[in-house]
């Protein structure tokens, strides 16, 4: 069975239900139809959210269709819930791009899923449209004082940053010159779409402790200089107010259900590889003020996802979690030590080998953070007996807590022995994590702890552009905000072919960019696209709609 | 007090007591939040819609701020209701790009408002978003396959002239380049952006009839040609499923309620300037199923509005109004007899006398359709009684009912005159209405009968472009559909310029699009804007969000 038939098949609750076993009273629900409802931010409560449990799932790097977070996170939850903790998954909600291109759905998979799974995968409770409508409420602002003759700013059209986003694999956006068609058509200049979970919106709603402070946040956005070289922000066009009341429902995390009717959150979309990769603070700190444990994942290798999820995200919010999860999987192992993506399926001991530092090198990652972990091997079908033993005996010569993780099969059930181990993890655990680096350190040390630390390379090299940039970030006071890399997450280094775990590598940050607002400094290391384009045969032209409105074709 | 003050302190009902009182069991009902739901389209029962009594709300050539239809309408349903009428108002969603231009809200005035007007204004259910998506997954679909290498349709890029949609007023992205970059860019080509309520998916969520029939409008839509110029429709992308899954909830009308508390049921919005300018089919049906009277409306004056709400879409639909509302006012009639817009406020009998044509042909054009009317004086207080008295008696000497409508200041009590003598029309009104045309008429006939009965045009020229498409359409089989004008709302020819009732002016069309889904041809007069821009001072910047969310500066 497909995912969406699995989903389709499950009696689900009527979310009112979901919300009685977390303790929220029907009155405090907005309901977003039968199985969704946004959560009011009065639910947090600051000393619940320092005694609640927080479990990390990232993984090692992975190959392009994933090692399966969500569906450990989500499998993990439940599998808690099955051995008598209240405990509840808090994720990302899915981008629709991604959805019509080649990835499908992201809302797990098999027997681990968050329901109902089409409208996550689609519109949701529409907080990825009002992101959407708010950074290009600031754009048209901006394009619109350019062309003013009485409120002009005077900013330079070639120094602005801010690029418009649509949630669409759309290639065609990527590159463009807007304004065209003459004098009633604005001032011509080269610009770009986004994708909407690029958007430092997007970041600055996952980042934000309250209402006020997404205002503030929101109106610290850097969008540019003026002719003279002063900056400017999205305040010094009064933007924030509209921007932040399209964004009044968006900022309210989401309640759905596991297909086990346990609660899950799901709330914002970052992605790892050019954002922070994680939900929002405001939904894991609802997480945490609701249950006893909260699985959390956050994107792509530990190298992203994990390393900003903790010198980012818990330093910001002060929290910090009890145990890390690694996922690893036996194919993406054996990718790693050089067998082809086509033959994963075939055994290969000597690839695993060859694969197994990646694996170790997110171990000692994790290890630098000060965090107990446990890797959970992602099970696939196809892993043999011989290869899934060499992994076990491997983490048990490393002194490393391993489980067999089997959500997609068996959901809850076949995660209650990483459930146990992580629990184990969780209750030993007191103190919190130590960051790669001190806020107070300087934008290019930052770099080179993280490069040296994390990715094993052996510096960070700037180019000239690079350089002039810092400078600029000095004068404008940005020193000591933490840093948000954006590097490809199909390697530990800026290199995607680098598989395993390379060596000898600098990390080359070719141009920086300023999140003033999110509250970050995004070094660019190597080509990163934020504007995906869709494949040859789009996932799009398989998904059907019957008479009756029932959708098939999402996976 | 601001219609925003307004409607935060009137003590709203549970969207549960609304539905209720309309006999919809609460089962039915899909909450957006407590004060908006969706209705399932099972609501629809066909009899019932034949037996309802439908009122058409429609205006003399409006003004720039418009002269309140959308509030006579309210204040009409209300009026109704308080004297014992069953009455539903079923209106437009308002589009966001506006809200944050010049127009600000679009939810009624005053005391004749729907409520929650901050949601009605902002993204409501989320239809309009839904309706981008669709729109620009076709977009991203047609570039995607032009660059392709294995599914390549052939079509020639010059003859797309399929858009991207925003709802945002952001002239800049009116004319683009999009595809730079390079290879991996796309190809470069000219395109450009409307907003959102004029993307023909708008146009055909409107005038579909079923789940069923939405999918197979929307695999009609012609995209352009291939290079040996053979049509390229969206079905040839397999893009309607996906399009159709986007939109399955958008499709469903939304209820909401007036400030004293009937139901009103919005869905759909375009603009009648460029499209049909009503509200969706379903929701006039969905209406007409549950109440006794439902008052519409459709945009600008009877020329744009009225004249396709009879011949597109209640032809389409089956049904036909028992009574026509013409909304005049004093200050709108003495902008058509020469007064300035700033010196409305100040008497002018003079200037009423001349404007009074402008109402004389709108009389003549519903007269044209054979239907019953009422001419509603939208009260302002800058109105004088003489200027009152001296419109009465014309209306009186025409032998044509007239009422006072005070919505505006006392909501259904300001309306029940009106109320009565649009019970006393509808009840004395057999027949159904008159088109002005044929389906069979051919094209050029077509809009020959409208301009010169509707508009009173002399006729109709053509620009050799688009005589040419008017063979193309021939060969392509579209000559039996209806006409839907593009032309400005301003005047009733298509020189913004002429007010008042001109004479001796042809209509030119330029060009035409073909909305193959929609179904109707759409002959553009002059230069009609489908992306607006936004103004020196944007609405935008006087919306502010306080510490707990609440709202202001929305008007």
């Amino acid at each position: 069975m497909s995912d969406i038939e699995i989903a389709q098949r499950t009696q689900s609750q009527h979310i009112r239900e979901i919300a009685e076993k977390i303790g929220i009273a029907e009155e405090l629900l907005e309901y977003y139809g039968p199985k969704k409802a946004k959560l009011p931010l009065s639910l947090i409560d600051e000393q619940k959210v320092q005694e609640g449990k927080l479990i990390l799932v990232t993984a090692i790097t992975p190959t392009p269709p994933g090692e399966g977070k969500t569906t450990v996170s989500i499998g993990l939850a439940d599998g808690l819930n099955l051995i008598g903790k209240k405990a509840i998954t808090v994720l990302r909600e899915p981008s629709l791009g991604p959805v019509f291109g080649i990835k499908g759905g992201a809302a797990g998979g098999g027997r681990s899923q968050v329901i109902p799974m089409e409208d996550i995968n689609l519109h949701f409770t529409g907080d990825f449209n009002a992101i959407e409508k708010a950074n290009n409420l600031l754009a048209a602002l901006i394009d619109n004082n350019i062309q003013s003759k009485t409120n002009n700013l005077d900013i330079d059209p070639r120094t602005v940053l801010w690029k418009r986003v649509m949630d669409m694999n759309d290639r065609s956006l990527r590159n463009i010159i807007s304004g065209l068609g003459g004098k009633t058509g604005g001032i011509p200049r080269e610009t770009g779409f986004n994708i909407t979970a690029a958007s430092e919106v997007m970041a600055i709603l996952c980042m934000s402790s309250s209402m006020e402070n997404l205002l503030k946040r929101l109106g610290n956005i850097y969008i540019g200089d003026t002719f003279e070289g002063k900056a400017v922000f999205a305040r010094d066009l009064n933007a924030e107010g509209a921007m932040a009341v399209l964004l009044k429902d968006a900022i309210k995390p989401n309640l759905v259900q596991t297909l086990e009717g346990n609660p899950a959150i799901l709330h914002g979309g970052p992605f790892a590889n050019i954002a922070q990769g994680t939900n929002s603070i405001l939904a894991t700190k609802t997480g945490l003020s609701l249950g006893d444990y909260v699985v959390t994942e956050a994107g792509f290798g530990a190298d992203l996802g994990a390393e900003k999820f903790l010198n980012i995200k818990c330093r910001e919010a002060g929290i910090s979690p009890k145990a890390v999860v690694i996922v690893a999987t036996i194919r993406a192992l054996k990718y790693h030590g050089g067998q082809n993506l086509s033959e994963l399926t075939s055994e290969d001991l000597d690839a695993l080998e060859k694969g197994i530092p990646n694996l170790e090198k997110h171990i000692e990652s994790i290890q630098s953070f000060g965090l107990p972990m446990v890797v959970a091997v992602n099970a696939f079908t196809t892993d043999t007996k011989a290869e899934t033993d060499f992994l076990i005996n491997y983490c048990d010569r490393k002194g490393v807590a391993v489980s067999f993780s089997d959500g997609w099969s068996k959901g809850g059930k076949g995660c209650t022995e990483l459930a146990e181990k992580v629990v184990i993890a969780a209750e030993n655990c007191s103190q919190q994590f130590k960051p790669t680096y001190d806020l107070d350190d300087d934008i290019l040390s930052k770099m080179h702890k993280v490069a040296t630390t994390i990715y094993g390379a052996e510096g960070v090299s700037l180019t000239p552009k690079a350089k002039n940039q810092l400078k600029r970030f000095n004068d404008l006071g940005f020193n000591n905000l933490p840093i948000c890399m954006a590097k490809t997450q199909k390697s530990l280094s800026d290199n995607e072919k680098l598989t395993g775990r390379p060596t000898g590598f600098t990390i080359d940050v070719r141009e920086f960019e300023i999140a003033a607002g999110a509250g970050f400094i995004v070094p660019i290391a190597g080509n990163i696209l934020r504007m995906p384009g869709l494949p040859e045969n789009p996932s799009s032209t398989k998904i059907k709609m019957d008479a009756s409105g029932n959708v098939s074709g999402l996976f």
